[in-house]
């Protein structure tokens, strides 16, 4: 099996995904390695979505007035079966970036309360807490989990030991979009409910990658992407929040669902629960992305999602394996399903990571995320079901190509050599 | 003429607007007279926004990574030159009501603080006032503009009259969305500038409607939606802010463009200006709504919209005449191309309005908003592109059977009388 730079599209090679790959609408000639960034959606999916729109557009008035509460009830029913936790407890909105906002820029922190999280945590969401923050007088506390880590134990005993009394709210990921780890957040969510602590849990990446039971969970808020792992359209994502946790809320977006009043004709604020009426109706948009959540969850489930997902969590770690091999450093986390899902984040050695990724995808067609973190070099290889062994092997063919010299592993010639990382 | 209850298609008769009335998608078995309230989307652009969201699948993160500035400006300098502003001055957002979250919630105003407004804004828009009030102590003071309206002169004095030396904020609508009025806002603007008092101005319903040149009108702050009148697809709506005025803005979902660093591939954040960078990134979403904006732009150019516009006008001019003569009530301002533009709102006798829009929906296909306001009925007929007069003789044909007696104008058998509103 060989690979060449500006390659055609791969063929799919004894992939286990087979019969789903050709229903993703990415172009052929991209090897993509990075569904983690923007997900992908398949075609039924897709079309469900674009119908919505049309629908919409035939009969607008019809479609965000009267049909508008139950259309919402009926998509947050079945996300709401899909990650475990009741209907009138969770809420659609069109990312968790924004989903993030509302809950940092509810909570009422005072002056020297402290907010705890990790130093993995996404750009976006570590900004809306320094924001929160500086605004309010409170203190943003980033707890370092060096890496390799350790031992679910190990991260929650070093997140234990920062916190204060002071500490009031514990916000951490459950897949972190960096270093692409699965962080121990039922044990670490158990103990701070126990300590009086809120928790808020950032899922961004988790729905669709590792299964959620959100209730049993019991974060007090959860957001996740149904865009990113759960195969929906660019623009669903949505918000849990235990019910106790609910009153803390405020709308950040505030409209129609902010003291409803019967007015005149204006029936149209879903009466579902509080949470909402306060936060769903947010002005004239198009509500197709949520509405299309039930489509790809009857898309995963009639194309065997287990099974996928367990194929691609293979092939994620055999790239793992592959990467570790190539480069010879130490992977970021122990091997396991603990770990890691479908998205695997591997130490380079040191090289320009912008350069490398420009690299790779103009001389290779490979889409993938390289960049530097707290002082490293890393590379986050995505696995979805339209993946195959092949993806990975132009991939670790193309590193052992451009990456700087003494790898471990078979050389090939280097044909399109002297790049900017090449030492 | 005749209308019929449960007719089906109004054939297009003798309209201006003929040759673009089929290039909308709206269902034909319905006389569809409220565009005001969502807008109606052509063919041929809503077939671009569904384009571009293929693209968008194509390749995500090419789409919303590298070309996502560069995108974005386009259209942002399409809109911008539509309405008459600097591109650097106008950021996308998905709807006017999300844009006056923003400038609402930015400022920073002080107990006893006074936002001045009218008693005919839209009923979001004050509660997004009202909730911000509530939470800085300032004084939310509603300017009573009774009806019919006077003149504009009129108008700008009883606003001058509620303004005290605390006013630090004037909101207003360009036109109201109940009552449908122009409101004289270069004037109001102009004093409030020489007062030093901040000036927002809720355009909803202009762009589209009214010409529009921002910058000279010089308003602090411009908010006004392309998805109603400018024919763009839902998700589609824009914040004007003077560039004196921009730092006052903070961003409502606060993301990578707030203190954007280098950091790692991350690199696209749009630079074209600050307001750009805090806003215009929000999290993952479909951009495809406001990228569609300049092939609205261009639909209307090809079409000749100021010859469909001043048909439109002169239909609706038409419409509140009829209704006038059949009401035999005073309409809500003089009559003229200052105070409406293609949607009228005329007071209807005492009666149950959601009923009397429940039938005309249910027995004669007509949509069309009857709303209680300020304890009168009143009911707002939209002239777009797609109507015609049979529209208009329908809604008279159909009012005329449907509303309590005492009606002017000649009667007509009334069919299926008996109706809630019938006395």
């Amino acid at each position: 099996m060989t690979c060449t730079p500006y390659g055609a599209a791969t063929p799919s090679v004894c992939s286990p995904a087979e019969p789903v790959r050709d229903l993703f609408l990415l172009r052929p000639d991209v090897i993509f390695l990075n569904h983690g960034s923007f997900g992908a959606c398949p075609r039924p999916v897709f079309e469900a979505y674009q119908a919505w729109q049309l629908e919409l557009e035939r009969q607008p008035v019809e479609f965000l007035g009267s049909r508008f509460a139950e259309l919402m009830r009926t998509a947050r029913q079945s996300l709401a079966a899909y990650v475990g936790a009741a209907p009138e407890d969770v809420v659609f909105f069109p990312n968790t970036t924004t989903a993030m906002n509302v809950i940092a820029r509810s909570l009422q922190l005072g002056p020297g309360d402290e907010v705890l999280t990790t130093d993995h945590e996404y750009g976006a969401v570590d900004r809306v807490w320094r924001f929160t923050c500086r605004r309010q007088g409170a203190v943003y506390v980033l707890c370092p989990l060096p890496v390799p880590v350790a031992s679910a134990g190990d991260i929650v005993e070093r997140l234990w030991s920062a916190v204060t009394p002071r500490t009031r709210v514990l916000s951490l990921s459950h897949v972190t979009a960096n270093t692409a780890l699965i962080l121990p957040v039922t044990e670490v969510v158990r103990r701070a409910r126990e300590a009086g602590i809120l928790t808020v849990v950032d899922g961004a990446h988790a729905p669709g990658q590792v299964p959620l039971q959100l209730e049993a969970l019991g974060a007090d808020f959860y957001v996740g992407n149904c865009h990113k792992w759960m195969c929906a359209p660019k623009g669903a994502a949505f918000l849990y929040a235990r019910k106790e946790a609910q009153p803390l809320l405020q709308p950040l977006v505030v409209s129609w669902g902010w003291e409803p009043e019967a007015e005149g004709n204006w029936t149209f604020i879903a009466q579902d629960s509080p949470l909402v009426a306060l936060h769903e109706w947010q002005g004239t948009r198009d509500i197709s992305a949520p509405l299309s959540v039930p489509a790809a969850i009857d898309f995963m489930r009639a194309h065997d999602w287990p099974r996928v997902q367990a194929a691609c969590r293979e092939l994620a770690r055999d790239a793992r394996r592959r990467l570790t091999e190539l480069t010879g450093l130490e992977p970021l986390s122990p091997d396991g399903a603990d770990w890691y899902a479908q998205m695997v984040s591997v130490p380079l050695p040191p090289c320009d990571a912008a350069q490398l990724k420009r690299r790779l995808y103009d001389d290779w067609n490979i889409e993938i995320p390289v960049f530097d973190w707290h002082g490293r070099q890393l590379i986050r290889v995505s696995i979805q079901a339209y993946n195959d062994e092949q993806d990975v092997a132009c991939l670790i063919d193309a590193l052992r190509n451009l990456l700087p010299g003494q790898l471990h592993g078979p050389t090939i010639p280097r044909t399109i050599l002297a790049g900017p990382c090449d030492s």
